[in-house]
């Protein structure tokens, strides 16, 4: 198959990932952070490693502000009901993921007031609108990276100066950019990053990261064994441990750890190069083909490597089909749990087709893509 | 290393098990539910296969009533939170690990009363106390099948029917014998079963399973994209849907579903008769060495395969920090996250040496035990 699906998850991972997995299951797969003995040492050896690496990317000073969670959904969840309070109001953007805008919404009960801000119909945010939204029980600021439908990316660095300025919490959703765009949280002003494991840093899916800057207070929902303080019958609040109850998904950090190895000896700026060449050509080529209808900015430079397109009025589940079936290709059709997204960019009803490509799509599996496009189109 | 740990994770685990996680890693590897392409339709079918395979083991009948969450202490809090309201009443044992006692007293704050019910110094439950422990407001029993300290196994089936009678939820802690031990919700009359996925169900870190019965209203913590109803903001209602938003960790679950294969193939007796005898076999070597302190009933047919002791008065780190430099035997000292377990058995500042046998440890490294424990104690 050829699988351009990449945004759902990454697919394939790099061998050292497979051999990450494994080589913690069969030679080290003990409770980490626990007994104590060798191979518990060595696990939990491993998921600090991973921590490590996790700052290294984002330039985080502290191991022990990295929370090891199950997806980016677990991590949006914890981060922004564990900053809001009742009497609370915060903002994000039309363009969020319902791992954003399903948590925000159920806040209401809680109290807690809610601005989203309407991007355009290309998915662009107007920092402007951010400022303007601001009221003086502003708590939060949350906005995706880049956006899962149509790969439009947000002015992230803009929107810190304007949370820093404003002395209010800027929680980033990167679960589209994570390892392929160079995401600073020190000079984004970030002090929520939350993200999933599994996209583009190249792990094992079952894991997900929330960084949270020191000083921060955020709520925990989850009591358990910590391994830490196992005398009392209160949740340990030193981090990560207070986030962290149970036994954590070690063979899965164990892959991300090594996902993330080879994102840092790859290097981000050839894996966006890689990303950025082929979206760009693959727009060019959409561009050719007059029944289709591109979403978003349909410049590279300006998006994750996600392109929404529709072929007329043409349901998108039926091309999606098409494309799984007659052509072997893998792609995503629907609302992408972003029902406003569609909502911004007009294909609440239609929905629309998602291409999403990764950093192991080859030129020919564009050039297929396309072709397939091409096909589909002559026969409607 | 001759592994004794298998209460804290089970290690090895079968081969099937490692097959599994990589199989679905390297051959389709995509988001389960979410696309509908063929490795999207698959890694769903592997989902579902899972639930199956779950409900096989507990006699549950619907495998949309099987939640897959992280680990254990998951789906406690999930169970534990999403039941109790205000002015209710809970009632547990003083055996519990801190994955049931933390959300519990947590929930002290939220207005919900408690009873811990006091068991007696090998850890054995007596279910009376729980008839007695019974108010007009109580809503909830919880309690492990077998202690995670002493293997003590509770009287599930007893304090079942108790619960059934009186019209209180029961919500059962199977983390210690769930693939080992019989368990069917329906003679039992639980309404909540909550476990590991990596202990004696042989599957993968990173995954736990929380069994609702039809009709048990238990609220959700976290919203997210669900692959179902996308185009509205709130969290759909139906199961497991609602109690599963993001990603699941797929191939942790593949391996899940490739150790209950693995358990139902073998089949239950004989996996409980293999850790009965070899715990049976422990007991008596241990108690031939003079200098040693049991906990528990001592007893095979009354305890899961955990065994705890104590060397005098030696600090139970010392122990295990011997056993694992000197004679490479991985056990857990201390207080194994069961503080007020520790304080029944009158353990709660030495803490113990817990040995826990699995269905892979063979006689020959009970021996080794033995020989070292003997050994230990020559030299103090």
């Amino acid at each position: 198959m050829i699988y351009l699906d990449n945004a759902a998850t990454s697919f394939p991972k790099p061998e050292i990932v497979y051999e990450a997995v494994l080589n913690n299951m069969k030679n080290y797969g003990a409770n980490p952070g626990r007994s104590g003995h060798k191979l518990a040492l060595e696990a939990g050896r491993t998921i600090y490693k991973g921590r490590e690496l996790v700052c290294r990317l984002f330039n985080i000073d502290d191991p022990m502000q990295i929370i090891f969670v199950s997806n980016a959904t677990d991590a949006l969840n914890l981060a922004i009901k564990g900053v809001l309070n009742q009497g609370d109001h915060v903002i994000t953007t039309s363009m969020e993921h319902n791992s954003v805008l399903r948590p925000i919404k159920a806040m209401e009960a809680n109290g807690v007031e809610n601005t989203i801000v309407q991007c355009d119909n290309r998915g662009v945010l107007d920092p402007q609108l951010i400022r303007e939204a601001i009221k003086t029980n502003t708590k939060l600021i949350v906005t995706t990276h880049a956006s899962n439908v149509t790969g439009t990316i947000m002015p992230i660095e803009e929107i810190g100066e304007i949370a820093k300025k404003h002395g209010i919490l800027f929680l980033v959703d990167a679960a589209q950019t994570a390892g392929v765009y160079d995401i600073d949280v020190e000079k984004f002003h970030i002090d929520l990053l939350a993200t999933a494991g599994h996209k583009g840093l190249m792990g094992p899916q079952g894991t997900g990261i929330l960084y949270i800057k020191e000083g921060v207070e955020v709520r925990h929902f989850k009591e358990g064994g910590t391994g830490s303080k196992s005398q009392e019958l209160l949740q340990p609040l030193m981090l990560p441990d207070r986030y962290e109850s149970g036994t954590p998904n070690t063979p899965g950090i164990a892959g991300l750890a090594a996902g993330i190895e080879f994102i840092l000896e790859e290097g981000l700026d050839k894996i966006r190069k890689h990303e950025e060449g082929l979206t760009q050509y693959f727009i060019e080529g959409l561009k050719k083909i007059p029944e289709i209808k591109i979403y978003g900015v349909q410049d590279a430079a300006k998006q994750a490597a996600v392109i929404s397109i529709n072929i007329g009025d043409e349901d998108s589940s039926e091309i999606g089909y098409v494309l799984d079936k007659v052509f072997d290709i893998g792609v995503r059709p629907g609302l992408h749990c972003a029902p406003m997204a569609h909502k911004t960019i007009e294909t609440f009803e239609q929905g629309t087709v998602r291409f999403s490509i990764g950093y192991f799509t080859k030129k020919e599996e564009i050039n297929a893509a396309l072709e397939a496009l091409k096909n589909i189109c002559e026969q409607l």
